[in-house]
């Protein structure tokens, strides 16, 4: 993972979560304000866009972990060298623990979307958990590090704390768009950030930056501002574009499903999530 | 206490009491979805389980403060050695100081259970009030060790004060299942790394840890990961067994305490429960 | 202040706060689940104890301020003395501006009691902020003071962090016998500790402390847990005095209010209240 | 901005902002609690009163940048020196890019006002962020500084990151006068304080303040709590003599706004904002 690729793969994750959940909270933010008596149903495209969210999440947790174990330099599921008494490959086993709990968490979210057993709120937990268990692996990992290293590392961790603090809220302040679209941010923020810190530590264009010079330190912690700005203008955009689209396509009288139905003619993701929702 | 068996006991009684909670959360989280109109009254066997409970606590409180007052290396109630101005066997008392506090939590849940006059919520925060200040006391203790030992007890306050603010959570946010078995979980993880602790420090097999070995601190921070995930899932395996039981034995027209006493044909200790819940 | 008397004596009026807000919060309590339509109007009784307790507030932190300047060895109102170009005793002006807090948060209280245009929770507001000045003082204060003086005085930090905390909560959480008993046992702890801190570095028996001794840091830990342990049983024993006293004496077809002036035949204390209260 | 009119300017600003807040506040809250059937309709003046406040907050922020990039020795819109291997000027940067998340919070303010799609509580939260951020570069900024520049800066952090978690909670606590207050208190504290900051680094009357005197720490940090209570003194009078002013010239049988339109022929600012209301 030392390498511009290995922050990027992530990052990659990270973003396209973020805008994910900002689409998604957006659609469903949408039917409840539109539908008068609107609580006590859940739409169908949701349940199906929660499907394939945790699906994708298991799915790519399966991958990662066994990714992280079978690569070529990975510690190929042995976790304790007797002969040299030695730790095999820490670094991929707390990777393949971080994957371990967004997998849990696309667990829950599958099982709580399937059955009406599970107290809402537990996938917002687990959640929570998986962002927990990133920030608390990655706090131990930045130690004994160069200075601007470890601190551009810690301003990831303002994020996935952060975005840990307003995921567990969500448990108790249910169907909030606007703590559901700051979560949506800091998954953005997350995976961008995760981007820069592959800039700043393999720079693309092979120029090193000096990792004690303490400007380089101000520099970054102004730039992660900049980043959160950014997410904030991305996720205000998306949620926008997103909200207007299901609108014009709508229409005022008529139901928000054949609204969707109409939307799906464009989006080919949507549309084999509305074929699919057809059958219930 | 310094030895395994003086970490493997505490961490059975809070492993057995995280699936005790569990078992308990769940069963009253049954009974308040089954009636529609269910907060009015508490089951009797409700109230059963929290007098066992508690009668259990103070108990075992009782017997701990005692034990570690009169066991052979033991202070026998003297606090301060006047002769050698210094005080006796200051990490028992600590401990009984830890029981004392779960005592008075058990106390607080018989009283609570038993008049109606308690104001609700009195229990949890006595439970979370024990809870602060195990770690409390934790937290000073771990003072000047070696680096692995030091850490590995910081990782279990990890679990103590999030057991204690969960626990304050519930004070204010009642009946809420999934802070419960949240709560209930943290109990199970602070059992299972007792135990962790245990294995660790005074290994079976003889072969001794290296206190100093930075690697060490990194696994072991991996591994309280793993612990939380298996905590996971034991809350969640055993709240579906136990939610499943209860589902079959009470069938759908059945009132919901009939069920319970077919069920506690099957479970002795159940059936000792609903004995006792005839009377009332 | 840097005697037994200057602890003892914020001690006693710490003490008797925590007594006081005990019996008042218990008869709200009282009052609010004796009626059926409990919430719409304050009881007269409650109004006359909020206007002693605020007038003796702010009669006190007066006399504090000012005993605080013009003692022999204060400041007399001199803050810098150009002459040597020091500060004049910082630490007397520094306790005249914790009682300054006090007598806001006494004024803050008559006035909110006086008016009903002063919005619910500004009392409790400007109490939260005197104990955050306080205890923000008290964090500059341990400063560079030898291991045992700085320990006893940031567990007391605990005490007032957590009332600060707890006084907060209840802007938002209004009417929470729970939590008000917890702020009220939180002032007798800091009360108690106080008297505690006295005793440990100004010892009336003339034997000196080891202000760098290891277990007497110990010792002084577990000994806050203690004062912890016995202000949750003071309280609970004042306030099932103060309940059942008031039960009693109001039996169960009549008003409260009766049964309060009953009550009162006994009391002194509650005899003048209920007297002014027959002129509303 | 090192020098007193550097620190004179923000503060000026803070502390018009803290008594803007406070009488919007004390406005709205007299609207809600003067209407019966209060909450359904948000009045005219509140609209203007936001999009003035918004339309300001947005000049004021973009004035910022442009001075703070073209001062003559600023930095130009030049970020990275290629020829010197530096980073140009980074302080303007970072203050900059404080001023960029107050434009933020400002434009979030005009567009919640206007569209009422934009879900309520996104201009707390942007504000909250607009905070948190100043905070945050704050935070890295007075590292490495004499003791005494550092703790008087740090201070300021109580008042930023205080101001910050309050307005935080606005977004899910709404409407809460209380709250509402505590924020415009905060931000009247840290406009004073900035002042403060000017006196103590930059002294008018050319004497020296010692950096490195412990005293002058000591006095300093009792000097912020005098500031606080002389904030909450402000926000209380400015709050009552609007509450009283508007409630005289509005009458009993009167309509508020009616009464608001009387005021106005006295307050020329209102004057403005109400004969723009005539229109809607």
């Amino acid at each position: 993972m030392a390498n511009f690729k290995g922050h990027a793969l992530p990052g990659t994750f990270f973003l396209l979560y973020g805008f994910w959940l900002t689409v998604k909270h957006t659609l469903r933010h949408n039917w409840r304000t539109s539908k008068p008596n609107g609580r006590q149903t859940v739409p169908p495209f949701s349940k199906k866009m929660d499907y394939i969210e945790g699906g994708f999440t298991i799915l790519a947790s399966f991958v990662g972990i066994i990714a992280e174990q079978f690569v070529v330099d990975g510690p190929h599921a042995r976790l304790y060298d007797t002969e040299h008494k030695a730790w095999v490959k820490l670094m991929n086993w707390q990777h393949g623990t971080m994957y371990l709990f967004f997998g849990i968490s696309g667990m829950t979210l599958v099982t709580s979307t399937k059955s009406k057993l599970v107290p809402p709120g537990v996938d917002r937990l687990a959640l929570a958990l998986a962002l927990f268990v990133e920030g608390f692996l990655f706090y131990y990992h930045v130690h004994s590090r160069p200075p601007l290293d470890a601190h551009i590392h810690s301003l990831l961790l303002v994020a996935v704390f952060g975005g840990s603090a307003s995921t567990m809220l969500e448990v108790f302040v249910r169907d909030n768009i606007v703590l559901e679209l700051l979560g949506a941010c800091l998954f953005i923020l997350q995976g961008s950030w995760f981007y820069q810190i592959g800039f700043v530590l393999y720079p693309l264009n092979g120029i090193e930056w000096d990792l004690e010079m303490h400007d380089n330190i101000m520099f970054v912690t102004m730039c992660f501002c900049w980043h959160l700005a950014v997410a904030l203008l991305l996720v205000a955009c998306t949620s926008s574009v997103v909200w207007f689209t299901v609108k014009r396509f709508s229409g005022r009288s008529q139901d928000i499903e054949i609204g969707m139905r109409n939307t799906s003619s464009k989006t080919s993701c949507q549309k084999a999530l509305l074929e699919e929702s057809d059958e219930e």
